[in-house]
């Protein structure tokens, strides 16, 4: 079913409500107007509309409501003595764009408080002109914006051993999609000019940790970026302000963050990052490396753990896809615990390598059920069960989980983690 | 020439630059290593990549880094006793997507402070079922995100006069583009019926002013959305928390923000909003009433007025363009002050009634010249000078001024408003 045919029957599914003389937001409980003696009479004048309003509520540099205040980043719990991440409030979001406050964080030393006038990138190894670049050279070359998902690798990776977390933003909040401008990275190397032979370059940030990755000389060639800004701004501090590397569909690790030397050389560096972490250990004992690229998947978000429907009627699935394979080809959702599948709309533009937003209208009956989304990439790749992920991956796995997840709906309308 | 041929022509121009052994790197600065003893030793290592970062520098929401300090929105100077407007810093940011901090505000009476429990929706007038909406109503309805501009009529408005104003902020600032998500108003109103008859609608805002518009039908019919979230989160509240009307591509003020009424009607209600004001005065001294489209209209925004170009050499002339009346088809740049054009590339995707962002390769040859850009749309329509925009206004034009804007590069690399 196309796009198209979705939509035209998300339109035929509320149509047929009407005729059958359930008015949807009957149903959902707007109250019909009795009254209509003059303009607007039957509505109460609020007290906002009776004062002046707030003439300095936010400036110069906006905030949410304070309607929101629980809208924000979940920390660990109890809070560490070092911060290593926090994670994105998925379930409360709506649309791809993840707004620069609430993008997920995952550090290896902490934040570092970067001058940008300071911040130099250096390139070399395997290059005929090994070179120092300050962010005033790194500005001024041709740019390009894309918007790309980011996920962790270590991504719901509690899921994996049944844990006990029940919200989307606990389960599955080390994910966030951002407008990401920069330089091509092909741009930066050419410009040193790339000796034969070349096959692998090292990134390395000026964190504490300088964290260290090696990535295949193809990758950097084809889509990555040197981003200096996300969302328009320039890069939150968490996020690598000045500077940070982009590997689209990567897993988040490698797009090292506070960029500050890139080395071009023949083969992998063996980092700590690549060894002791970041790797996936196999049933035989042994661990895979360079599992580089995060693969299809998709959740709802809402509903999703920990809310509550109140009555039986009409609701909107919602949630997210990407794959860092390339473009998301199809969401199928399935409202009766993976009996049956129906293709869910997907909201245009589809772009590569980023979150995409689909939508299922569904009809809940009261009874209990359970909710999971399935996505299809444009590889073919089809989002396994957590059955297969854990048969292919080992009971081992700690990374790369991209399992289906169910949402449990109870006849009181309470959800949650159905796994 | 395609989009295909202006990225071809960059990497053309940028291989050429290499070829004359003026590297650009070089040419901008960038500083070739010369001592590379051991891994990395040719650059200092940072005070900040000698110790912990950071473990709370921005949780639960995050700002922008203390070093962008000065990335904020613009206030009246001197500041008015009730502010009516700030402006979007549209000369720092990269992309198409504002953040929700920087979007631009215009307030009639200041933003009121709703409580979203308690902010209703009546739908009455020419319909069969007038209805009350809450907020919970609202968000069970089928959804949609697009990205979508939103431009003050009065945008760039003191330039008709010959205004004092130098930078994109001050001149354009009241420009915005974010991805808004809510529900079709089609879908609204087809709840609540509609009759036959019903030509106009009555927009109506929930802040002191009740900011109030007549709209076409067949605009609410088409692509207006009832919109709850911009950029992933609930709307900030002065955009409208914790609901606004959103008419692509028509002026803002229309977009009422607050919103809790629609009545429809059969003609315009005449309104204060659309008699004393958002009127276009014609040189005979009638007013036109009623032209909601904001026209086609490209700026460049970097380099830009008070920007400075240190010294000759490369530099990448980068913009926005827009248009109400659908999608930008082209936009070409003038680095002779209109003598000749080229095409600038667009970066995909190319979206209806969104921000586009263009760029075009430029060697500066330190003489003295004018930066102008001027945009097509998908209707034909092609952005006029400002001599042709008071020829077709008059004289007495206040509103809708979308005319190339040059910016004026002094031999010294110093650039002023050309106008």
């Amino acid at each position: 079913m196309s796009k198209k045919d979705a939509s035209s029957d998300r339109r035929q599914f509320l149509k047929s409500s009407l005729i059958a003389g359930a008015s949807i937001g009957g149903a959902m409980g707007a109250q019909p107007v009795f009254a209509q003696n003059m303009e607007g009479s039957f509505l109460e004048v609020d007290p906002w509309t009776k004062t002046q309003g707030s003439t300095f509520v936010n400036p110069p540099y906006g905030l949410p409501s304070k309607y929101e205040k629980n809208v924000v980043r979940l920390l660990p719990s109890p809070a560490p003595t070092f911060l290593t991440g926090s994670r994105t409030p998925l379930q409360s979001l709506h649309g791809i764009i993840t707004p620069n406050g609430l993008v997920f964080e995952r550090h290896h030393a902490g934040v570092p408080d970067i001058n940008p006038d300071m911040h130099k990138l250096v390139i070399h190894g395997l290059v005929d002109r090994p070179m120092i670049f300050s962010m005033e050279d790194i500005v001024r070359f041709p740019s390009e914006s894309r918007i790309y998902f980011l996920e962790c690798s270590g991504n719901s990776a509690a899921e994996l051993k049944k844990g006990s977390n029940q919200t989307v933003q606990q389960i599955h909040g080390l994910l966030s999609c951002c407008e990401w401008t920069g330089v091509r990275l092909s741009t930066i190397l050419q410009e040193c000019g790339i000796q034969a032979g070349a096959k692998w370059a090292l990134a390395e940030g000026a964190d504490g940790a300088a964290m260290t990755r090696s990535i295949p000389m193809n990758k950097l060639l084809s889509d990555a970026l040197l981003v200096y800004a996300q969302n328009g701004e320039m890069l939150r501090p968490e996020q690598g302000y000045p500077l940070r590397l982009l590997l689209p569909g990567y897993e988040g690790n490698m797009s090292i963050k506070w960029l500050r030397r890139i080395k071009l050389g023949t083969e992998p560096w063996q980092t700590r990052e690549e060894t002791s972490a970041y790797t996936d250990l196999r049933a035989d004992g042994k661990a895979s490396q360079f599992t580089f690229t995060m693969e299809v998947k998709s959740i709802i978000t809402q509903p999703s753990g920990m809310m509550k429907l109140k009555a039986k009627g009409f609701y909107e699935i919602s949630g997210l896809a990407w794959s860092g394979n390339g473009k998301i080809r199809q969401v199928e959702v399935s409202t009766d615990g993976g009996k049956s599948w129906a293709e869910a709309s997907l909201q245009e533009p589809v772009m590569d390598k980023s979150l995409v937003r689909f939508r299922f209208p569904w009809l809940w009956d009261g009874a209990p059920t359970t909710l999971m989304s399935r996505a299809v990439d444009s590889s073919g790749e089809v989002q396994p069960t957590m059955d297969a992920v854990i048969k292919a991956k080992s009971a081992n796995a700690f990374y790369h989980n991209n399992a289906i997840q169910p949402w449990r709906v109870a006849a009181n309308g309470e959800i949650s983690n159905g796994r």
